[in-house]
């Protein structure tokens, strides 16, 4: 066993989105775990929306991650030093080892996971917190009931596949949106959607909302909210009377650090939110997956074996070797990647 | 008995704020009721700043007045005929019978008054929509836990003044904020309110913020919204995680017809709105009274006997004659009145 290991750092804050400069590879030494503590060698490291969030010295609701530090994220990977009794040599974990080919934690933030249920890195996707966010998400903020419609964005990544399908399970006409036509005819023909729609085909909010009107014939009841911009832009007069909008992210705000606008979003004030907040009597709950955590056996119990089971589907977007994941993650950002992000080391 | 009445009709839709202009009182045949309605002679309207919102030919959650259409609204009076075995002559009732001093409408939208419980202008106020309006928002969607902290504007209306006392009596910490010293005197003395702001004396949304961080040192759990506006801007970035926010008006915005932004608003964009409601967790719910009656007799249960007992207080500013209606709708949109709003008529 080589006591060096690699890690990738925040170098300095992103000015917007991004760039290649705002990481750096480092060769370091392999950490020693501590009382309690396990040693783990990552084989796959997950690659998240969230992360943006971090990178900014900005209040949130989890600390940023400071300039020269271990970018932070979740991971999967084998035991290799266990100084607590619950863990050892050989176990598959799944653990905050961020972006790293080793990492420490205590025992207390590592989960085991059973290799011989469904491939490891499905604990940082389908089955792990993007999977659990859309679940969560959509049973208790969205409250889904048959016969309604619900429309969600980045469709065929690992949070939208989730609600999709779930919600389409429950009997509700289940409308996407992605970028481009391959992500559309996958979140169809893959995941089921009864439509999906091509952003990149319709430029501005309104365009989007002509479009999603022809697709929500009886309006929109559900909108799972994890992209902001021009989506909720579109979406947002399509709502029908005592309609859900559960949110979880924001991806097309967080280069601006979630505070500024963009060009396409320009039109949507927070008068004319509030607005249609009151008149179309919504409920909007935003919700951080992670004060939840009491309910995933609960999502493991139920979607687990229709996972196994094949009867729900999932899409992986795995790149090779720690040194790519910065450029991953630049693409996740601008959509460029399909399915559940993830870096595949070692 | 007189046959002729008078009436208040909408002459033109206002073009931002309403008017003199915009109304026109005029005399008429007072109606001969149909088939199951009743005829009544009003004693009191009522004013509220929903009506507004249906000056406007804006899509919304009730339909526009139609120009030369009578101004609508909630009153009470004595029935003089009726046509329906429910009622008879000497009744008192509560109906929608508009800005007028005679009215019919049908037997099933006129609600029975025992004027030996209370005065009957309070169905218009503590114990009619406004009151029930503060009660349902509140304890629905605000969920009010004992040691936290509660907001409301407008604190000496019927609405705020009813949210700011049932939260006080539930342990919350409750600081109101309101128009001026006197207001703000009458919310502490007569309600209860733990403080209360003058929004006048501070002029802008950071300079209102600071003065709310102060007066609620563990942050805002609920915030009742009625207001909008610069109230709103002030206080989103002192919600606390898990905070909720019930919506049942933005009267800053209405003479915008809720669409435009003020000056005061500006620093308020959708994504920062949005970005807030996702990082802190937030619930935030709008709500029209109207879907909710089913619940009005247990809100009379609850609330009529504090309000015969004398331990809720309400504040009434009554206007005197039909034709100074309008003018008292005017005033009552620049924050011009001090409690319910009714003019008193005949």
């Amino acid at each position: 066993m080589t006591d060096t290991m690699q890690r990738i750092v925040l170098a300095s804050r992103p000015d917007g989105a991004p760039t290649l400069d705002n990481f750096r590879l480092e060769d370091t030494k392999v950490p020693t775990p501590g009382d309690g503590d396990v040693l783990v060698r990552v084989h796959y490291m997950s690659i998240d929306p969230y992360m943006r969030g971090r990178m900014d010295d900005a209040k949130s609701y989890a600390a940023p991650i400071p300039v020269d530090g271990l970018m932070e994220g979740g991971s999967v990977g084998e035991v290799t030093t266990s100084n607590d009794p619950k863990f050892k040599p050989g176990d598959f974990v799944m653990g905050p080892f961020g972006w790293a080919t080793h990492g420490v934690a205590p025992a207390a933030q590592v989960m085991k996971i059973d290799p011989n249920v469904a491939p490891i890195q499905t604990a940082l996707g389908v089955l792990g917190m993007p999977g659990f966010t859309g679940w969560l998400g959509l049973t208790k903020y969205g409250r889904p009931v048959e016969g309604e419609t619900l429309v969600v964005a980045a469709a065929t990544g690992p949070v939208g596949s989730m609600v999709g399908q779930i919600a389409k399970a429950k009997g509700l006409r289940v409308v996407g949106i992605a970028g481009g036509p391959e992500k559309c005819a996958l979140a169809v023909d893959k995941f089921g959607f009864d439509a999906c729609l091509d952003h990149r085909a319709h430029k501005t909010a309104s365009e989007l909302r002509a479009a999603l009107k022809d697709a929500c014939p009886n309006g929109i009841d559900v909108y799972f909210e994890n992209v902001g911009g021009k989506v909720l832009e579109a979406v947002t007069p399509l709502m029908n009377l005592h309609g859900r909008i559960p949110i979880c992210g924001m991806i097309a705000w967080y280069n601006e650090g979630g505070l500024g606008e963009t060009a396409s979003d320009a039109g949507l004030t927070g008068p004319k939110l509030w607005r249609t907040i009151l008149v179309k009597s919504l409920s909007v709950n935003g919700f951080i997956i992670s004060n939840h955590w009491s309910e995933l056996p609960k999502f493991l119990g139920e979607v687990a074996p229709k996972v196994v089971g094949g009867t729900l589907a999932y899409e992986e977007d795995i790149t090779e070797g720690l040194e790519n994941a910065p450029q991953a993650f630049i693409d996740l950002l601008t959509g460029g990647n399909t399915g559940k992000a993830l870096v595949k080391i070692g």
